[in-house]
């Protein structure tokens, strides 16, 4: 048989940014969400990421984070060379991350294909998963296509932009052609994607051949393309060039003008994925425990009455919850959150008050 | 004018006891509810009632609590003469304790009225009081009688026994006969009885001769009464018989055998009167702070948004709430408990199953 097109210039690139302020205080800025085991798994999200593309990657796996983690990263993740971590000095969004990356691994291996994962989403599949990319890696290969995973919708979420799905991709297993990247919708909205069956949640997962990912970006942010290209060639331009270059999601600077001129495919992926955005989702992530309480942490610490929701006990404190149902409760040793998953969103909105008072000690 | 009748003679009784359950976890075996400043006063519940009682009986303060709780007393209250503090080798409940002090005293004292006042209730008017304690004290000191003080109820509470009164008792002020106490009621009964205006609530105040208080007891309960004027006699023996002495409250043992014959006397109390029996109690006695949000504890530390309770926040974390009302947040060094002010009431549950799994070092 012969092994897969493209997977032997296959590298993983793993973008591990984001504040997490909807997890917050078990995220913070000194030590975001993917540096944490937010589901008692035993490995933290960032560790798990790589882990599951070890399988498909071997070391070929590039790791693209802030300044302030690198040491937690290496630390953490081990076995990543020191030119498999590329620092950013500061968060420009998700292009000149994953660009960085790009521009790093074409001058290393000019055919290299890459595929972006974000350093904190949870995959519950590994085989479903690997069997999603390497078709995607094949279409990248065979037709320098931008290729992206689009996740089967299980619920009308609209908390994620969606992929509208186009004709079957001839000589592919399940690729299709891109009709459009759409934004998040609104419940009515997402709920009509849903019925269609033409649409997929998109994960920010982007597969695609290096040079073809900055040759596209060339043509519409041409200064940024070359931004990328110039520190690449001259790693000591870092710290000067960075902080000028474009702020800009792929999604937008790529992927939407891309999958307009038809140059985009996606592959259906057949694996449960979250995002773990809140402590809502999070929630919905884990089996209930005892009574319909979720607990993350040491489930001897917590004694529940009559309630049910999450708890993510980080103390080492005794938790007692008496008669709420949908409670959230995560304690931490300087901070505790008391909420719902209903309101889960606004947690983010607490780091925003803090921040605004100057304590920075605490987000 | 003449000094109030008695007064003279008057010595104030504080039964400090009970465990505090409900109030767990601020509460603790080692450290219970009169022992803490649960309101944020600056001063503890047990400071405020001798505070308060030292206005009437200046240094006749006489205070009975368990041996556990002995240095804390000490040291909270502060100038205490070591006879002036009873120590009980174990709880049985509240006739031992208060007939110990009053054994004590009447051998100090022949002609001595005691005044019984929890060391765990919290009063809001001074001169009300005083003024109540004086008149009681006349009567028990005119006509040798038992005489509680009955609270004005505000609400049909179903926590408290009540005091059904009868006609004026002449030649005083606003005494009336007992003419019988009755149990907690349950919530219909509670609002016919609000409705009678005829009665009120038993705060466990009892104002007697401490010679007549054991006289009738003698009556009813020999062996006790016998038992606690032998160890008055030879605290020696105090360790050896007290674990012997029936257990049983004054109201059982003594008021309602005598308001049976037509003995017990009741003053009107005009004033606010709380036993701060669970968060929801304690909720009520506080002004609500920002949002609704009552915070006993530095304010500083309590973020809430759309949120509305009680926080208790006693261990320096930050406390954020988003989007719960009537939540009770209670957080020590040890031990967080997440409940609702409906639910206060069970608290005590938790407590018990603690207890039951042997986690003394938590209870």
């Amino acid at each position: 048989m012969t092994s897969p097109v493209g997977l032997d210039r296959f590298w993983a690139v793993v973008p591990a940014g984001g504040a997490g302020t909807r997890l917050w205080p078990v995220s913070r800025a000194d030590s975001p969400k993917f540096l944490h085991d937010l589901t008692g798994s035993g490995r933290t999200l960032i560790q798990a990421t790589v882990d599951r593309l070890r399988e498909l990657a071997g070391d070929r796996v590039l790791v693209v984070t802030g300044g302030a983690h690198a040491d937690a990263v290496r630390e953490q993740v081990g076995d990543l060379p020191r030119d498999l971590l590329l620092t950013e000095p500061s968060p420009r969004e998700s292009m000149a991350a994953i660009g960085l990356a790009a521009a790093v691994l074409e001058r290393r291996e000019p055919e290299a294909i890459i595929g972006s994962f974000a350093a904190d989403h949870v995959i519950g599949d590994q085989e479903a998963f690997s069997k999603a990319v390497v078709e995607a890696v094949e279409v990248a290969a065979k037709g320098d296509r931008l290729v992206t995973i689009g996740i089967e919708p299980t619920y009308p979420a609209t908390g994620f932009g969606y992929i509208q799905m186009g004709p079957r991709l001839p000589g592919h297993r399940s690729a299709r052609r891109v009709r459009q990247f759409v934004e998040k919708p609104n419940a009515r909205r997402a709920a009509s994607y849903l019925a269609t069956g033409e649409f997929r949640w998109n994960a920010g997962m982007f597969v695609v051949r290096a040079t073809t990912l900055l040759d596209l970006l060339a043509r519409w942010h041409p200064d940024l393309a070359a931004g990328l290209r110039e520190i690449a060639a001259d790693p000591s331009l870092l710290a000067d060039r960075w902080d000028g270059l474009e702020k800009i999601a792929i999604d937008h600077a790529v992927a939407e003008p891309a999958a307009d001129e038809g140059l985009v495919a996606v592959v259906p992926g057949g694996f449960d994925w979250d995002d773990v955005g809140d402590f809502k989702s999070l929630s919905g992530l884990l089996p209930p425990g005892e009574g319909g309480m979720t607990v993350v942490g040491d489930p001897d610490q917590v004694r529940t009455i009559d309630a049910g929701g999450l708890v993510v006990s980080g103390s080492g404190r005794l938790v007692a919850v008496v008669g709420l149902d949908d409670v959230v409760i995560v304690e931490t040793d300087d901070a505790l959150l008391v909420t719902s998953r209903e309101r889960a969103q606004d947690v983010k909105l607490v780091v925003q008050a803090l921040t605004a008072e100057g304590r920075t000690d605490l987000v």
